[in-house]
């Protein structure tokens, strides 16, 4: 209901609240309308995202490709006449192998039958045997029912983490609330299992596709508990394994591969356009250049690197000038521990009363529905110009939200930077995040036109206020 | 235009028609009644779906799977307390080996990139070498792209046959039309792309899925022309090959190692529910037995078996005999040439007149809005008061199809035989069709009984019509 009430309100501001002097100058007003409408009906971030996707392809951390994305996005940006800087960041890398598994025992299967199992390795999980291991599998729904089961049950057989994503939630359109839930399983189940003395542990996946595709991410060792191989396996495979499960005993035989090698040395991507009034304040228009490598990382998170390039890109087009600066980041390595915005809060934490505000796309492509913020409720009374603005695109919505609106810019939000996202409904996300779909087609050149609609308006309008934002 | 109405008369009909005794006594059309609410209240259908899925799993031709899958169903045939037969065919036993690709070539790489490509041999192709096949691809958009190319631009390449599956037709529900169009590149592109000297041939799946699963399906070589490896990529990988294609040369490295045995002797499963007074009259309800091998043939075609299986069984538990013949038939080897087809029909076509009616189920299992009749259009008439007791299950259409409704009773309509299917909106099923995501969680319980419904009240009331049908 208190999301509700907010919106109703957002909405009513949308239309009543008229452009006043006091937050923008209508100078302000005026190009951000020209710019709403260069971001929805030009390509910038269409562009970029499908050549970072599909040219590029697969940007995990550490890769030939990452290290290539850097390149070019750093030379799109000095394309754009902006001052790049490539910040140092060492990231770990960690490589796919041979990823198999089947049943190879189950009540009622037909005489020398296998049943091939999808299953996909969890980013820095470590390997079977080359030869594979083989034990038999044992279900649980989640951590008390691991706990109930205790050692006797699980010691030297393989744990299936049978928690299920929410596929209702995800309909109603939230599912990063859904993913939020069964990650936790995924992050943390193998060690969990582990101290059970479990030889292996698999989790169903925790994400939205019901298209048989395996959903990586990444998981994390407990210090002082023994390493056990860990992947995820489909919604379709984890219910089958269940089904078969309730009938008598399944055996297993997962082979997984990956190898973790040294660190490698990688870079944020910086690129600033400076403001003419304020150049030492910043607006952070951002995204992370690094994927999962099971597909292009189209959705996550070309589309939320483009839709950042898209701000510069457009101003120049249009020939504006911010007031303060605009500092383009994309991000190194979001998706196996953030060492990228780790070492830029690092880097800037002495000049964290400089940054003016931080946006992220991270939540894909689709139709945005306006924006969310993270700091103090209040600002919301800022924001009424600017859906006005956003109005012809269907954005009319500034939605609060507690605890921060995406993770690379989470350590800025937690020092008291006004943080923003664009605000979607998450029904198609997780369908494709983390696994083999996560490609170009994914990104609707119209959607992300509109996304590009958002970051820019939100970008010059925060960079051209007549105020400082209450933080 | 025609179809719609059809529709509407079809729909008056329901609604208008009351039952008379020329068509069903009053006696039959209780016991439809009473057959209606037990096959969808019952889970005789979801049952039986869900062990041949997900328990035997997998049943191509010639496999083990298929072979035990024979002899459950007769078993459970024989529970029932039928006759049962089995007919022997001789099927052929193709079997998928290694697969996989990866473009080694395109413009924009990153150094020492390659790119996975997600592949899957069709059904009956030779195999490349063990090491693979790498060459440039050429793509076509249909055979007359084909034509017009021809043998010096086409010599030597691997051809991507990148016809697209009609989305659009798709989400309109009529899935089958947008496959009958793709699938003659899956059938026929290897030679028609051999007899120009290409390499290979792969072609944008057949089907509907957005999901990167690959639709496999059999193919078939011409006489004469020289058998090159055949495979399908997914509807992305599709996109994304032809997105680099126009901006330079791609080479693709394909490996497919499948393996033609020498065919195996298996069966059709035929079991009679004797009639009580024209015991040597026929209805058939059928569904094939064999499906592909890369998931759990659970909507094709475990279902349309387990609908038939429904119609005797409910019949037990009703304690109601058939005045005609009801035949169970669980036909082999549907999807690699209906060898099990041909053989039934060589078998009785001295005895066709006795076949009163063929019902099929091979369009899986979501919500019927009526079913589908093949033979003369004035059979409508004929189907009211089977229409009104399927009316609470929201079964009220009989949409008259010209030229069969199955395929696996095709030679039966052929040759005169009225002939029946569920009706379906197809929206969902070419999405999971021949893919890895056929899967036994595709089946809806109350869905799945409510084909149950159709297929068991249709078969009993035609056993029981007091009338000849025209044919």
């Amino acid at each position: 209901m208190a999301a509700l009430l907010s919106v109703g309100l957002t909405t009513a501001m949308a239309q009543t609240v008229s452009p006043t002097p006091e937050l923008y100058s209508q100078r302000t007003l005026d190009d951000l309308v020209q710019i709403q409408k260069a971001a929805t009906a030009g390509t910038h971030a269409y562009d970029l995202a499908r050549y970072m996707s599909a040219t590029i392809g697969p940007r995990i951390s550490g890769s030939n490709e990452a290290a290539f994305a850097v390149k070019y996005v750093a030379e799109e940006m000095r394309k754009l006449g902006l001052d790049v800087k490539l910040q140092k960041v060492m990231v770990p890398h960690w490589v796919r192998g041979v990823e198999t598994a089947e049943l190879t025992e189950w009540h009622g299967m037909p005489p020398g039958a296998t049943r091939n199992v999808v299953v996909t390795a969890l980013g820095h999980s470590v390997a079977t045997p080359a030869s594979g291991v083989t034990a038999e599998v044992v279900l649980v729904n989640d951590f008390a029912d691991l706990d109930r089961l205790g050692r006797k049950n699980i010691e030297g057989k393989i744990v299936l983490f049978n928690y299920k994503f929410d596929m209702e939630m995800q309909a109603a359109g939230f599912g990063l609330a859904a993913y939020g839930q069964s990650v936790a399983y995924r992050t943390n189940g193998a060690s969990a299992a582990a101290k059970y003395g479990a030889v292996a542990a698999i989790v169903r996946s925790a994400g939205g596709s019901q298209s048989r595709l395996a959903h990586t991410g990444l998981m994390r060792y407990q210090d002082g508990i023994p390493k056990i191989p860990s992947g995820a396996v489909t919604y379709e495979d984890a219910e089958t394994i269940a089904y078969l499960a309730a009938l008598g005993p399944v055996k297993l035989h997962l082979t997984l591969t990956p190898q973790t090698l040294p660190d490698v040395e990688s870079y944020n991507v910086i690129a600033d356009l400076k403001g003419s009034e304020k150049p030492n304040e910043y607006v952070i228009v951002s995204g992370h250049l690094d994927s999962w490598d099971l597909a292009q990382g189209a959705i996550d998170d070309a589309a939320g690197v483009a839709a950042a390039y898209s701000v510069p890109a457009i101003l120049k087009d249009l020939k504006l000038r911010p007031k303060r600066t605009i500092r383009f980041i994309a991000w190194m390595d979001e998706e196996q521990g953030g060492t990228g915005s780790r070492a830029y809060y690092a880097e800037e934490k002495g000049n964290i009363a400089n940054h003016f505000a931080a946006i992220e796309a991270d939540l894909g492509s689709s139709h945005p529905i306006g924006f969310k913020f993270s700091g103090k409720p209040e600002l919301q009374r800022y924001f009424g110009p600017l859906l006005t603005v956003l109005r012809p695109q269907g954005a009319t919505l500034a939605q609060y939200q507690a605890g921060g609106v995406g993770s690379d810019i989470g350590p800025l939000t937690q020092d008291g930077v006004p943080s923003f996202a664009p605000f979607f409904n998450e029904e198609t996300y997780f369908k494709y995040h983390h696994n083999a779909a996560d490609t170009f087609d994914k990104i609707d050149r119209r959607e992300i036109g509109e996304v590009s609609g958002v970051v820019a308006v939100l970008a010059y309008g925060l960079a051209n206020l007549e105020q400082p934002l209450p933080r």
